[in-house]
């Protein structure tokens, strides 16, 4: 996917929404500016916006020598870890529990504070739930999950990950080997090892990193060991906007569940803003 | 009015509107945003918003050497023209000609492309036409007017030109003498002496230029004509945001109307975004 001039507002606004965090002085506030002007004039418009995105929260952590969404990444865990056994037992009273587990992990991409800042989780989970699927593959999945005994899962976001351990519990349940990939070292919202284990879904299944700080998955920057398991695995699950941007056309074998948050992914699936997408590559 | 970084987004969004508006290719469009860049990396955070958003139009129309808001300014100065004969009958009809017509006026500030980009000017006039006024000066404008036999009235956006069309016809019906202002010459949407003969308010009242390309009234930069005309009139009508940022706190018996269409604005008036104002200085 390529990056749009509709990306240029956006990568604004992740500043502002970083900034918000970390509550920083007007000079700091200055100084990171300058700096992510300088990254937007060099943006190469070939690339997904993941990559911009990328350089700009490396470029805002370097500056306030800190992660600005250490302490939100936090609290939205803990909020939805509070709505956990609501939602197990939604799973668990399901005709399908593999089907509202999934839709789950869908819903909880609306967590997402690099574009939505204030939120009601449960409200919003709520919608999404009674929303219809814009693209639903869910019956190859569940065909393809037959056939594999191992899945590779792409995390995103922190809250959204306790929705995760919804579904990957029950892959579990069905006896798949479960692999839940975790980022290198913090970026925006996006999980490290830390939401793994605060979450508890390190004693689900293995918590493996893939060695990076990008937006998504850029795979030359990821480390050799998880390029292998990329590459080996024989179902994925990629979760958000920004693993789909940059694993779009990677691959096959691959699932995409997320949101389409932004006019220009929803442009690029010919979908409406806000779609909720169960997608194979 | 200080700039915020809430604004730094918005700086963008109104490039991206430019550009859409002229339809040029990439190479002109990554010109664009690299002169926007750079503006921005030397923003005044002291002064209004209306100073870069000045400049940055400015950078567009010098690079693609034309107004890219031509030819939308004169189809919505169409549209309202459309509606005026409705909107003139809602004006007569009514026990209080003179509200109804200035409600019609904040109402009509709805049309800016400069925020909004796809908007159906009916549906939004009409909820306008419903929605409460946040702060409401009438009485002392009414007050006011009583003892004022001139009236500068400050315009704002084409399309909007024939909501204050309205309210100028009933100022002059109760013996005003009013001053209608356009812009020295072309930025974004805002009128010029062209917007004002194609919606014929140059045949209802006298039309001054401020001498000025700017957002707004950026007072300095407006003719010595012109400054003399603000000094003296004994009443002005301040239409639009822009006009309010730059003109917040420059003299007594203004009256600005319009709706605040963004989130600093709103914040700097302790009021929830989107809100109507009928406000004395």
């Amino acid at each position: 996917m390529r990056t749009s001039v509709d990306c240029f507002p956006c990568f604004m606004k992740q500043t502002v929404i970083a900034l918000r965090q970390c509550g920083c002085d007007e000079i700091i506030q200055q100084k990171v500016f300058r700096e992510v002007l300088a990254i937007m004039q060099d943006v190469d418009m070939n690339k997904p916006p993941a990559y911009t995105t990328t350089f700009i929260h490396r470029a805002i952590r370097e500056i306030i020598a800190g992660d600005p969404f250490k302490d939100i990444k936090q609290k939205y865990n803990a909020i939805a870890l509070s709505l956990y056994p609501r939602l197990r037992a939604l799973v668990t009273a399901s005709p399908d529990p593999l089907w509202t587990a999934a839709r789950l992990a869908i819903a909880g991409n609306i967590i997402d504070f690099g574009i939505f800042t204030d939120i009601d989780i449960q409200k919003s989970v709520d919608q999404s739930l009674e929303a219809e699927i814009a693209a639903d593959d869910f019956i190859s999945f569940k065909n393809d999950l037959a056939s594999s005994d191992q899945v590779l899962y792409l995390l995103d976001n922190a809250g959204e990950i306790v929705f995760d351990r919804l579904l990957i519990e029950e892959l579990k349940k069905a006896g798949k080997q479960v692999k839940a990939v975790v980022k290198g070292s913090a970026v925006l919202n996006d999980v490290t090892r830390e939401d793994a284990v605060q979450t508890g879904l390190d004693a689900i299944c293995e918590i493996i990193s893939n060695g990076s700080d990008a937006i998504g998955t850029i795979l030359p920057w990821t480390s050799l060991a998880f390029q292998e398991e990329f590459k080996k695995a024989p179902l994925i699950i990629s979760k958000g906007q920004g693993n789909f941007e940059t694993l779009l056309r990677s691959r096959k074998g691959t699932y995409f569940l997320f949101q389409s948050k932004c006019d220009v992914v929803s442009r690029e699936l010919g979908l409406m803003p806000c779609s909720m997408l169960f997608r194979k590559s």
